[in-house]
């Protein structure tokens, strides 16, 4: 429970911006001991918190921690090609049109752009992404498998595997997937995936694989409309994180799933994946280009299409859809 | 046989390079009457050449048609969509490196690059394509078809037929495909496809036909390497051509089977592609990435793919090779 008392701090905090506090009050506040906040602080201060603290006075947060830098990413990093090469960008309209212009430009696979913030950040189907400053990871990913052209939607899926499990091994939430390529926590949007390709004819150049991961937002720090839908990990377990430790931690499951993949096939990896679906079992509407198909989601076929049985029992196979949680 | 006296008046200027040659010398020199070089230094004329005429000296070449406007090419252009945006450069590294940017940046469909040279041309397989200045079309096409991606070879093959029937609308000439991208003249390379695309996940976004198609190079403009492989519609009819024209005649033959293949599908293209490919019937060899495949060139699937019968009667697909005819 010690993050308990760290959301509570972190809370007094952001509700006296600027104002000091005493550990006196803020131990009162909190309903702990003042040893247990002076902890607290040196906790945070570890984490890259800038903490001000004044003789009868108290503290005050005069930065939080904000900016990833690539040195920070590759300390520790231990992956063979997947960010051994990084492009950290400050701001950028879109981390994967800098990846797609890096990709036709012969950058070596596993390339990854980092920026601080986007612009013009876009999710499926050229959805807004909303991708402001310091606060999540707004990342791209470039990886040339030889594998055919109808395969690579594979890739979100994978991708989607490793973001869950850098989050349960970094936070305490427990983040499900919903097909194909939207992480929740507690059923609000926490990661967006979109899977972007580059091929020349029919064989594959290469495969961008762009995400969103809201880590640090607070919960008025999303727009007002998305507010209900989107959430950040801070906001569910009520800490800040270092995105460079969820950066490595994406980056090192990731590369672990694809060489899986290229040696295996995509098998061992649907099995994962159905271990995280939110969907599976329940009943869903899959809104398609042309049409809408509600019946029960069955899983993922061992290509990765959605598998949905209708209130007749017919099969539907759905490459490429919304879905909505009908219950 | 007007073009023989054209190719020879040509040839004679081009012998003696800066010199004057009087209208006796060239009517000499051709066999043929001073009234029929009069005629042809006026057609040369209104095709764009710059001649001097110097009473007693006689005439010199003072610059050939040279430059391709996006005025000149939209004059005249009839078409709907392709070239109704142009961007025209001077010098670019590839059309295709420009293109796939403007692709990616939501640029209408039919958006059309030219260049008048290529410092970096490539053509399939990262090989390198000769785009000197001002003697070939150096051109990437963007179209945005809502095909699946494994059809997307299929532009491929489309793309070629539009160029042969431009070449045999504005020529004497008469090109033969080689599967799957190039475009032979008496056996010699006169036109390479390229087609590239952008898609997220399993939608295309755009697919990318650049080409480059060889028209007024003189043989001595070619590296030896290439001379006995590649040639040019100059060198093949001894006449320099308008580029502009060959572009828009190309646009439009292009538009015309898209619009085809978008409302009827694949098989009436290659009907239309069977007809001109030089392989069919013939013995050939295809090097694949992982083999090299012998026998006889059946045509291609009402998917475009190239099928080949070895020679113990097995019949084999081929997605994408190299072609080599046997005899």
């Amino acid at each position: 429970m010690q993050s308990e008392i760290r959301k509570k701090l972190l809370d007094a905090f952001s509700n006296n911006e600027d104002q000091y506090l005493s550990g006196q009050t803020l131990a009162d506040t909190i309903g702990c001991s003042r040893t247990a906040i002076w902890k607290h602080i040196e906790e945070l201060r570890k984490d890259g918190f800038e903490l001000e603290a004044i003789r009868n006075k108290g503290y005050r947060i005069v930065k939080t921690p904000e900016r990833v830098s690539a040195d920070e990413i590759r300390l520790g990093l231990k992956t063979k090609y997947l960010g051994q090469s990084i492009h950290y960008e400050d701001a950028v309209d879109s981390t994967q049109r800098v990846a797609h212009r890096l990709a036709y430009d012969q950058s070596m696979e596993g390339t990854v752009v980092v920026a601080e913030e986007q612009t013009l950040g876009r999710g499926r189907m050229e959805r807004k992404w909303y991708s402001p400053k310091y606060t999540g990871i707004w990342m791209s990913i470039i990886l040339r498998p030889k594998i055919p052209l109808p395969k690579a939607p594979q890739l979100t899926l994978i991708a989607a595997v490793a973001v869950v499990q850098a989050i349960e091994e970094l936070t305490e939430l427990t983040p499900q997937i919903k097909w194909p390529n939207d992480i929740l926590i507690n059923g609000k949007k926490m990661t967006g995936i979109l899977t972007e390709l580059q091929a020349e004819a029919d064989q594959i150049n290469s495969v961008i694989i762009g995400m969103g991961i809201n880590v640090n937002q607070k919960l008025e720090d999303f727009p007002i409309e998305l507010r209900e839908i989107a959430t950040s990990l801070a906001i569910e377990q009520g800490v800040y994180f270092s995105r460079s430790a969820i950066i490595r931690s994406v980056l090192t499951h990731l590369e672990k799933l694809y060489f899986i993949y290229i040696e295996k096939g995509f098998f061992p990896i649907k099995i994962l994946w159905e271990s995280y679906a939110i969907s599976i079992g329940k009943t869903i509407k899959a809104r398609t280009l042309s049409n809408v198909i509600e019946g029960k989601a069955l899983g993922i076929t061992d290509d990765g299409v959605l598998r949905i049985e209708d209130h007749s029992g017919e099969i539907h196979y759905i490459y490429s859809a919304d879905i909505e949680l009908s219950e």
